[in-house]
């Protein structure tokens, strides 16, 4: 599928994946919400109740930037229509006080006004956007 | 969330999505159907399509076994409903031809009669269930 297909889709989507590493080479998964501003992906560590641990996100971004990010549809009564679409990239912690998280969260608010935002923010740089099938969007 | 009822939930879930880490940190992520076999998982590769660097996911857990399974509900109509289970553990990859791995294509041939396999398959098994909210199931 072509980058454009596969980022259009990934814009569309309420819901994503993301995969973090940490400073031992151990994957951390969790859903986000998001909101995508040309090419990078805004995600706000919100104020429902979570564990500390809960937060390793952050901490394995800041040992490690790289991450991925997923988008997929599934369907068990029509396999021919699957689809998953991915974004890689390099990772940023923001402060909410800055500029740039300052326009992510106006974007996010839009998107999801039952977000109550806590910070800090994520902010994903999109280095690759891929897909399958591969002859989607072609 | 208990391990148990994490794990519960993983169980009836139809999909869910893998993520794998390279030699250099950099993870990777895919959706996988799957069956478990106490606290294994077996997911095989499929016949359908796909590029090579498809099978990066077999290739990241040569070089690094840990990996992060996650299966997940979002409702955009109700943030009170969400919910995510997550299974942490080390992946093998199996040939078909291997015991553990004809056993494990039968669970798969219950689940997804539709699956064409092709192999080789990951048995992950997990060292630890986890999930989000805190308390549910407690």
């Amino acid at each position: 599928m072509t980058a454009a297909e596969a980022r259009r889709r990934f814009a569309a989507a309420r819901v994503a994946r993301l995969a973090t590493v940490d400073a031992h080479g151990h994957p951390h998964l969790v859903p986000i919400v998001f909101a995508l501003a040309r090419d990078t992906i805004y995600s706000v560590i919100d104020a429902k109740p979570k564990r500390t641990t809960r937060l390793r996100r952050l901490q394995n971004v800041s040992a490690n930037p790289w991450v991925s990010v997923l988008v997929d549809h599934y369907d068990d009564a029509d396999w021919d229509a699957l689809w998953w679409v991915r974004a890689d990239g390099s990772a940023r912690v923001l402060e909410l006080a800055e500029p740039e998280a300052h326009d992510a969260l106006q974007l996010l608010a839009e998107r999801y006004p039952q977000q109550r935002p806590a910070g800090p923010m994520l902010a994903i740089d999109v280095e690759r956007w891929s897909g399958w099938p591969a002859g989607v969007g072609a």
